[in-house]
């Protein structure tokens, strides 16, 4: 079932990383083209539009007080132009010398509220708590597909953190791959606790709040920090306290919280810095469900956690060919600076 | 010998990467102040504002048709302010769980050009030569450090990709360890290797030259394509036929030869993008007069080359959570793009 026009992924031979090729290539001209500003007061993101987008694969309804549906508080619908397509096959094979399959998997938007100029920090406990139920619902979901590995929940706020919309949302993609970054995570937490027998985020956790220096705040549930070896300024972690490798297994009670304690600092890294492009996306375990065997020792060495990139730098020459980061700003300096903000 | 004001290298415990802790935080309103625009005519790497700037570490001397000296075509200085410090050295230590060292390196700029406004692609041959010349020494001297591993030879060109300054220039920096990005390349090359018998470079030269719709342009010591598993669009390496792992033993005939594929490429990517911000850098086996014998297999399996990254695209939460990137312009097109234009 090969389409003219399905996207390819392709593996890079020297640093075994997957790359996905659109199939209708960009021309020079057609990345001179500026995006759409930020002043528009609606998108077809809104409330009202729900008929212009490409059909819900699910929602968060909004109820009346007599049970009556009244809109919805969340949705979440296809991406307008899927990376990752639904229908298909995998279609591992070899081009010359190279690997390459079909680019299969899930491309979702998660429309995080109806109304088009909340912002995510202002959205409130009860909504930040639907909102993160919604990412729960959908990864749960996409680990039942066999042909899926991953699933990455990411946010871009700010067009320099590579953001389309001002409405605010968060991406859902699924890989019939674990993604490099992902895979280098699970290496590097498996070597420690095949040294340590122990978890390194545990780990990390317990020395974090031993030192005390670079926790932003704590939770009952979680603990906020800037790690000890940040890539980028201002970077803020936030792990749950209990050890467990998939976030779509969070609990009730940890979804309170969670939203308590993301909501602040989301909160304090706009007071620091108003209008900060920034990212964030959450790290867990790839897809267990159809690899249960396989997958089966993974709870022990894997430690689901959030990770918040502001974006305050331009990445140059030496971040790319080095992979090694300079940090203006010490992490010890910008939790106290975070911690202190209200 | 430790100074206040010595910067700290930071070891992240789970993917294993350095990071350069700067050791006079920069707070959030530090980050505000915006840089120079581009528009000055001339600055301090100018010629005639020699003394203005730190003591000269090597020039290419120009010369009068009668030999006595006219100032200098290439120029290379200490950084202004070196995240990398020469004098020291490098107390290997622990901090809590973690791990640190000083920054101990070399952070130099490479002026191209006493010309303020003379661009890399319109600098001509000669210059261009003189350049990768003044590049080879510099990795040359210093290999003999013991103290350093790698050195890293990388340019940025347009705010967008970090450039501070509109004159060209180049930087260097040299780092106590190799770099998270350049051991990967390392691993994959001997991986490669070990399964092969043959250098991994030498088999995509093979392989892009049998099938062509890659290659921008072939001259007698040097191929310039676009990788199939291009990270970014337009994205276009330069690569020696010669097998070989280390840039600074380059001969002067293939200097003649990169000053010319290396121009054309620029110039290349400049009629596609008139302004296109761009990063290069070289990658080149990890300094190995000081640890001859650990090293001495290295150059079977690794093999230097240049790459150019334009940078057109944000990159998103979605290639910074992942590590997976997205092309838009497939790497056959581009290559077909930039081999018709002229």
């Amino acid at each position: 079932m090969k389409k003219t026009d399905i996207h390819e992924l392709r593996k890079d031979p020297l640093l075994g990383r997957w790359i996905a090729v659109l199939s209708q290539p960009k021309a020079p001209s057609d990345y001179l083209l500026s995006r759409n500003g930020e002043a528009e007061d609606s998108c077809i993101m809104c409330a009202g539009r729900e008929k212009e987008t490409p059909a819900e694969i699910m929602s968060v309804p909004r109820l009346h007080t007599d049970g009556s549906a009244k809109g919805w508080w969340t949705r979440v619908i296809p991406n307008f132009s899927p990376v990752f397509q639904v229908e298909g096959d995998l279609g591992r094979r070899g081009e010359g010398m190279y690997d390459k399959m079909n680019s299969i998997g899930a491309n979702e938007v998660i429309i995080e509220s109806p109304d088009h100029s909340l912002r995510p920090e202002d959205m409130g406990l009860e909504q930040m708590k639907r909102v993160l139920r919604t990412y729960r619902a959908r990864m749960a979901d996409l680990e039942k597909d066999p042909r899926l590995r991953y699933t990455l929940i990411y946010k871009n706020s700010g067009k320099d953190a590579g953001a389309l919309y001002s409405h605010s949302i968060s991406h859902l993609a699924s890989t019939p791959v674990i993604p490099k970054r992902v895979k280098e995570e699970l290496d590097g937490a498996k070597q420690y606790f095949a040294y340590k027998e122990r978890c390194l985020f545990c780990d990390i956790l317990r020395e974090e709040l031993r030192v005390g220096s670079r926790v932003i705040l704590e939770t009952g549930h979680f603990v906020a920090f800037c790690p000890y070896a940040s890539k980028f300024p201002f970077e803020s972690w936030i792990v749950p306290k209990r050890h467990h490798c998939a976030f779509q297994d969070v609990t009730e009670e940890e979804i309170e919280d969670m939203a308590l304690i993301l909501s602040s600092i989301l909160k304090k890294l706009r007071t620091a810095f108003d209008g900060l492009p920034f990212n964030y996306f959450i790290h867990s375990a790839p897809n267990r469900i159809p690899r249960k065997d396989h997958w089966h020792t993974l709870g022990d060495d894997f430690h689901w956690h959030l990770e918040i990139m502001p974006r305050l730098l331009k990445t140059s020459g030496f971040e790319w060919g080095s992979g090694f980061y300079i940090l203006p700003t010490s992490p010890e300096y910008a939790s106290k600076y975070l911690r202190e903000v209200s």
